[in-house]
């Protein structure tokens, strides 16, 4: 066990009951149980779903430390760490005191079930950062509980001479903290699904592996044809997860396309055009060899709706990915998509009732994934993703980039109300300048 | 071009505004268009979802014949239907007169996009037999649009060696028209769902085809240990369709367990003593070496619950199927359900609204499929299962037997009456009888 700093440090709080963020002289955290981990800040984000909790939405009655994408340096480490703790997740024997880490915005134990599974964010030991119970990213110093299993560590990868990010930028790295992989997990959901799988094999709905090739004939309809592998694809919502969400599909849709000769159309909707002009800015950034064989459209929602119509031949999108979580999202979802398509839903919702009737849901045979996305499963996945994508996540305020600035505590206020009005883009804090 | 009989039939037919059954003599109906057949009804099924016209829950203002679900002979072909017409599907060139057939629930011409990969039941021209614009089945004659997409011939199969079902009885047979269809298609919408294939496989999410097994170490959580392994499914509405979903779902999960070493258990449960009594009844029936390494419980609603938690060690249940087609039914199935479970709804819901908020499906991350069987695209798989189970479905009127009697049309008004109020199982009409 290892000791961190004492003393002071100054963090973003918030007070209820909304809107009301100050920059507070708090404790160093300290190693509470033998699991934890310290970890020293060097760059915090500002997220959307901070907005929750900042605009007094969340009924939180307490003040806390605001934050939940952080990454950073470990300076302690508690007496669960060393090389004989070899039953448990892989970094209780090989974390060690000076790696840099990246952490998801939940605990995750890496030893329960759903742990284990991948469904790392319903760990039964589940605990959000940034709430009352447990101080968040966007200070100097922060507390991680489980850190084993929570953790991701960049410094260990490179030790094991598997991947070197040690050159990329903390602000690309501090996209896998929540956003890059819950873009991932958007289209991971769509591409993943068995309504979808026809599109993508070539083979008619009810194929599966494990339902072998059956010796009745079919005895139904004609051979699927080339129109019939046209992947059309709607995006909406452009804010930070919405872009995520559109460069890791394009990404996924040409690895696809490169194997499975499939073509794929992709629209990107929203009402705002400053997040349009983002969006296509993004996608004149990527390099075209990667974008395989198939066409993407920025639109509005009018023209979304109208390109997706003529794109599909009027059969409406295969799968919608909503990245904003309200019902106005979903109910452009639903008409967006078309009879057994996907509608992927990764927009925090809250309290009103899902807008749909129950004819409309079995008329349409939608099918739904809702919720968190499970982001310590989903590393290494985003891990590959943003390198391959530095054209997009690797610099900090250019016309491309998914960051717009890295600013101090001292701005932090301000960021806040910036953002909450959405005239800026994303924010991150280095908590030392 | 044949020509059917002139003349008069009867049928079973429905008047507004709601429980009017009446016994008529109509028109036998004749070829309008090039691509129609004409059926003699052997039997026609009286199914649950006869019920919400029956009752007056369709808005339907105009009287009509009944029935959806029919098995006959073809005794007549439109022009469309000859030797050369090999470009379209392939009974446009195979279907004879006298050929034995099973008919889908709705019209599918098996040359639309929705069709050409699967999802017959949203094909273009989809019409529902039993509609004042498409006479059903429950009549001595049915005319049949688009018959080289919609029919099924058994006795094409048998011609080309497939497979011979000519001696399988027709109260057997009949059941393809939707009941074991629609069930099949509960449990594989459960089984083929990229949030149950972890369960299957043994390998964590969010392992996928076309992700290649990264070079990245997941850092993260132990491996999966054989409880991880094990899959609790609930089935909730134990009617006909619930019977099909379970004896299939038991089916899949044997295959399943003997390939891949998979554990399971099952739960089905309903409020209806007699039902469950049933569900025992065919349990009991079922050849023992095809029940794989499972245990099966039949439960009211408070035992399935508890079940439930006992089987997954208070997780809940992977996948619930829900065959009933209510919002009790859904927040039955939403409370059994585990975070990152399936519902997966075959009901026919109506207007009521989804009783979910946004935040329910969120906390939960819950995945649902609602939505109409693709029948006549699940016909191969329907068969090769009621091949196997004709334990359970080759017989009337025993214990372990899914269709409780045969009857007449002189007791069609009465059967209508029982059925609705719960105090008969299924029913077939023999309207030769």
């Amino acid at each position: 066990m290892s000791i961190p700093p004492s003393g002071t440090q100054r963090a973003v709080r918030w007070y209820p009951p909304a809107y009301d963020i100050r920059v507070e002289t708090v404790p160093i955290p300290q190693i509470l149980e033998p699991d934890d981990a310290i970890v020293m800040i060097k760059l915090a984000g500002l997220c959307g779903s901070d907005l929750h909790i900042y605009r007094g939405h969340e009924d939180v009655d307490a003040d806390l430390t605001c934050g939940h994408e952080l990454i950073g340096e470990v300076v302690a480490l508690g007496a669960s760490f060393h090389p004989g703790a070899t039953d448990r997740p892989e970094l209780y024997s090989t974390l060690r005191v000076g790696d840099k880490v990246v952490s998801p915005f939940t605990v995750s134990c890496g030893e329960c079930h759903f742990c284990r599974i991948g469904f790392t964010c319903r760990c039964i030991h589940s605990t959000l950062f940034g709430i009352p119970k447990l101080p968040g990213g966007q200070a100097q110093y922060t507390r991680i509980p489980k850190a084993g299993g929570t953790l991701f560590s960049l410094s260990a990868l490179a030790a094991q001479g598997k991947v070197d990010a040690t050159s990329v930028s903390d602000s690309s790295l501090l996209l896998l903290a929540d956003i890059l992989p819950t873009g991932i997990f958007a289209a991971l959901q769509a591409l993943q699904h068995p309504k979808i799988l026809p599109v993508l094999t070539g083979r008619a709905y009810p194929t599966s592996g494990f339902i072998p090739d059956s010796a009745i004939s079919g005895q139904g309809a004609t051979t699927l044809q080339r129109a019939d592998r046209v992947l059309t694809i709607a995006v909406v919502g452009l804010g930070p997860v919405g872009v995520c969400a559109t460069v890791s599909l394009l990404d996924m849709l040409a690895t696809i396309g490169v194997q499975q000769g499939l073509e794929y159309n992709v629209v990107a909707i929203d009402p705002n055009e400053s997040r349009r002009r983002k969006v296509e800015a993004v996608y004149a950034a990527i390099d075209t060899t990667s974008k395989g064989s198939g066409s993407f459209t920025v639109a509005s929602i009018d023209e979304g709706k109208q390109m997706v119509q003529k794109n599909s031949n009027g059969a409406g999108a295969n799968a919608v990915l909503e990245v904003v979580g309200n019902n106005s999202a979903l109910k452009l979802a639903y008409e967006l998509v078309r009879p057994f398509g996907l509608i992927s839903s990764v927009g925090v919702h809250q309290e009103p009732p899902i807008p749909f009737t129950g004819r409309e849901v079995y008329d349409k045979n939608v099918s739904f994934d809702f919720g968190r996305c499970p982001v310590r499963a989903m590393f290494p996945l985003a891990l590959e993703i943003l390198l391959k994508r530095q054209d997009v996540f690797g610099a900090v305020g250019e016309e491309a980039s998914l960051v717009e600035k890295i600013v101090g505590f001292d701005e932090a206020k301000e960021s806040y109300e910036l953002f909450d009005k959405g005239e800026c883009g994303k924010v991150l804090f280095n908590p030392w300048l």
